[in-house]
C-alpha cells in the first residue's frame, strides 16, 4: 500500500517530538497498520537542534504544507489561535486530514473546523490537546460509547497539579512554589494560562461536547484559578480526609450541563486524588460501565507526540474509507443536541467553608444556624485557633449539596455577622461517587 | 443507513446486561454513529428475568445465530472453550463479525480464530474478555499505537484483588477472606481459575501480544496464585513502604519477552498500589508515553456489556469498509513476531525473602554473605520477632533485581545453613518504575 505521508507545521517541542517518534518507531507503526508513514514535508521557521530532518522537503511557510500535493496529512503544532485557524481550515479546504495538538483551538474554532471537515470528508484528530498521551478522547468517544455518560472529571493541567502537590507536601505558598514551577519549566513566564484555569477550560470543554454530543461552547465555561488557595485550606482540607485538586468538571443534568474548572475537595481515598505532580488524570462516570480512569503525563514532547502519532495512524486506517472514522465529536454532526451550560449560580455543590469568627461562646450556634436557615446541613465542623491568645478563631465547615445561588445567600448572610470578620473562603467539594 | 444487526449468544450475566445497555442506549448510540444497532436474534437455552426480549427473536441454538442471514455481528456470551470455539469459527464461516467477553477463548485459540477472521474480511472484537469496562485493548492497540511498548503490568482479576485488599485492610487469612467472597459473590465455588492466576493469565497473555505484536501463547505464561500469602507477608511488606498486589506483568527483554502472573510486592505510592476491591487497573509503560494507567470495574454484567457494546460499535463504525478496522491482535497477521517467552528461569526480579532463622550472634552476617556470594544485593532487612522467649526470628530482606535462576540457587545455599529452618517463602517485587 502506499505509504501516508505527513506534513508537519511546527518543529518546537511538540513538533520535534512527534517527527523523533515517527522515525524512531516507523517499523513498528509499519507492522501496526501495514504501511508506511512518512514524514513528507517540515513547515517551520527555525530547524529543532533535536531533529534530524535533513532528508525532508522543508519550508519557512507552514501554509506551503497544507498546500502541498504530496502532503495527506497536515500536523497542526504551531500553536495559537488565529494563524492555526487559517492553516486548519486551508488543509481541509485542499482536502487534507488534520492531526493537531491545540485544545484552544478546537474549543474556540472547533464547532466551524469540524463543520468544514464534514463537507470535505477528512478526518480532524486532537487526542494530543486534552492530557497529553492519554488517550481519554478515544477512550469517551470509542470505548465508552455505548455508555451515557454522567460525568468526566479531571487534572488535566499538570502546572496546577503540581503547584497544588507541592503546597499540599511541603506546606509551602503558592507563590512561592509558582516560581519553582517556573525555574523548573513547568509554568510559563505569564502562568495565567495554567494556573487561572483558562487552559483546562479549553480541554473541559472539548471533553464535554464528546461525552454528552454537544456543540464546544468553552465561553460557557465558569473558571476558577488556585491563585487564592493558601496553606492553611490545603492543611485543613487535610485533616478532614480531603486533597484539594484543581478540576474541570463536565456533569449532565436535568435541565443541562455543569461545564466548570475550579479548585475542588475530593476525598483522599479516591484514586485522583492520589494523582500528584505534573501528571493528568480524567475520571469518568457513565452508566454502564460506572467510574473508569484514564492516568498520564498531560505534556511533554514525546507524551504529546505520542498522542499525535495515534491520531496519524488512526487516520492511516481509515484512509481509504474516510466515511468510517469517528466522527469529530464522538456523535454525528447533525446529531449533536444544543445542551444549554448552567450558570455557576444554578450547580450543584457541596462547599468548604472558611471564615473567622470572635472565639466566644454562642458564635458557632449563630453561625450553623444561618446554614440551617438556609436549608443547607453541615457534614463536618473544625475549629482552629489563629493566632495564641487572640479572641479570633478560624472556623472550617464541610455542607452537604446544595444549589450555588443558595450557597451565596448564606455566604452573604453569614458575612454580615458581627461577629464574622472579612469574607468567608469558599471551595468547591467533590465525592466523585 | 441499515442498521447493525446483533445475534447475541448467551444471555446470562455479560448477555443480560449487553442486551439491556443496547436497548436503554439505542437512542445514544445512534446518536454517535449515525445507524440504529437492533438486536435481531438471541440465541439462549433459558430466558434471563432481568430483560424483556418478547420483541426479539430467539432459538434454543446458539449455532443458529451464527448462520442466521439476518445477523451481521455474533455477540459470543456463552463461555468456556470448545462449543465457544466452534460457534465462533462457525459466525466467522458464514461472513459474521464476532464480539466476544471470553478471554480463554481467545487466549488459547485466538491465533486460529484471527486467521480464519483474517480470511473472511471480518472483525473479532473482544474488548470485554480483559479488564472488563475498561477500554485497555483500544488504549494499546489504538491509543498508544505510536510507542514501542515496554511493560504491560495489570491487576487483571478482581477477586484476588479483593481477596488482597481484605488481608491487608482487616489483617484477615486467605482462607478466611476468600469464604467471604464466595458469599459475596466474587469468587466461584471452585475459585482455582482466579485465586491460582489462571484467568489472569489469559487476560495477560493477550495483553502482550497486542503489546508487542506477537502470537498468543498462553501455554507460555508463568503463573502463580495467591493461595500462599500470610497475613505476616502483607504486615511486612506494609512495614517496608510496599503492597501485595497480584500482577500480570508482560515485559520485553533483549532476548524474549517475560509473561508472568504472580502476587508482588509494589511501591506503596504507585498509583496502582492503591488500586483496591474488585476494582481492575492496567499500567503500561512505553517509549514515548511513558507509564500510562487504565482503571475501572474488571467485571459485572453492565461493566462487561459496555465493552461488548463498544466492540458493537467499532463493528458498526467499519461495517462498510471492514478494511479499515483494527486488525486482531493490533498488528498485521503477517507481521507478527515470533517473540519467545523467557522461561521463569530467565526473569528478572527483585524479591521479597522471608525465612526463620535461630535469633543468635552471627547468623545475619551468615545469610547475607550467601546473598553477597550470589551476587545478589540487599536493599532492606528486617527482624521480627515470631513468639516472645522463642530462638527462632523472622527475617525479611528485600533485594536488588537479579535473574531469577541466581535467586534459586541463592535460596537453596540459604534452606541448606543450619540456622535456617524450614523454607524460603520469596515473592517477587516490582518498583514499576
Amino acid at each position: 500500500m502506499k505509504p501516508i505521508r505527513v506534513g508537519i507545521c511546527g518543529l518546537g517541542t511538540v513538533g520535534g517530538g512527534t517527527f523523533n517518534v515517527l522515525t524512531r518507531n516507523a517499523e513498528e507503526i509499519r507492522r501496526r497498520i501495514g504501511r508506511e508513514i512518512i514524514v513528507e514535508m517540515i513547515g517551520a521557521r527555525r530547524p529543532n537542534p533535536a531533529c534530524d530532518t535533513s532528508a525532508v522537503r522543508t519550508s519557512k511557510d507552514v501554509f506551503d504544507v497544507a498546500r502541498d500535493p504530496e502532503v495527506d496529512v497536515v500536523v497542526e503544532l504551531i500553536g495559537g489561535y488565529d494563524v492555526a485557524r487559517e492553516l486548519v481550515m486551508t488543509a481541509i479546504a485542499n482536502g487534507k486530514h488534520v492531526v493537531t495538538a491545540n485544545k484552544a483551538l478546537i474549543a474556540l474554532h472547533g464547532n466551524e473546523i469540524f463543520a468544514a471537515a464534514s463537507v470535505k470528508g477528512v478526518s480532524v484528530c486532537y487526542e494530543a490537546g486534552v492530557a497529553g498521551g492519554i488517550p481519554v478522547i478515544k477512550a469517551i468517544r470509542e470505548g465508552l460509547a455505548g455508555n451515557r455518560i454522567n460525568t468526566v472529571a479531571g487534572i488535566i493541567n499538570g502546572t496546577g497539579n503540581f503547584i497544588l502537590t507541592e503546597m499540599r507536601d511541603k506546606a509551602r505558598d503558592f507563590a512561592d512554589v509558582l516560581v519553582e514551577a517556573q525555574k523548573l519549566g513547568y509554568a510559563e513566564a505569564d502562568p495565567t494560562f495554567d494556573v487561572e484555569g483558562i487552559d483546562a477550560a479549553h480541554k473541559l470543554t472539548i471533553l464535554a461536547s464528546i461525552a454528552f454530543g454537544s456543540p464546544l461552547q468553552f465561553e460557557k465555561a465558569y473558571t476558577e484559578g488556585i491563585s487564592k488557595i493558601c496553606p492553611d485550606d490545603v492543611k485543613y482540607a487535610e485533616e478532614l480526609g480531603y486533597r484539594i485538586k484543581h478540576l474541570g468538571i463536565a456533569r449532565r443534568r436535568e435541565n443541562g450541563i455543569e461545564l466548570r474548572v475550579h479548585p475542588t475537595l475530593i476525598p483522599e481515598d479516591r484514586l485522583i486524588a492520589n494523582v500528584d505532580g505534573v501528571m493528568n488524570a480524567v475520571m469518568v462516570d457513565a452508566d454502564a460501565v460506572g467510574t473508569t480512569m484514564y492516568y498520564g503525563a498531560g505534556a511533554g514532547a514525546e507524551p504529546t507526540a505520542s498522542a499525535v502519532v495515534a491520531d496519524i495512524i488512526d487516520v492511516a486506517r481509515t484512509f481509504d474509507s474516510p466515511a468510517s472514522s469517528v466522527p469529530g465529536l464522538g456523535f454525528v454532526s447533525d446529531e449533536l443536541l444544543d445542551l444549554p451550560v448552567l450558570p455557576v449560580e444554578e450547580i450543584e455543590s457541596a462547599y468548604y467553608l472558611r471564615l473567622d469568627a470572635s472565639d466566644q461562646p454562642g458564635v458557632m450556634t449563630t453561625i450553623t444556624g444561618v446554614l440551617s436557615d438556609a436549608g443547607i446541613n453541615i457534614e463536618a465542623i473544625l475549629q482552629k485557633e489563629v493566632h495564641a491568645g487572640e479572641q479570633v478563631a478560624h472556623i472550617i465547615m464541610l455542607t452537604h449539596s446544595v444549589q450555588e445561588s443558595q450557597m451565596n445567600r448564606a455566604i452573604a448572610a453569614i458575612e454580615a455577622l458581627d461577629v464574622v470578620s472579612g469574607t468567608v473562603t469558599r471551595i468547591r467539594m467533590d465525592r466523585l461517587d
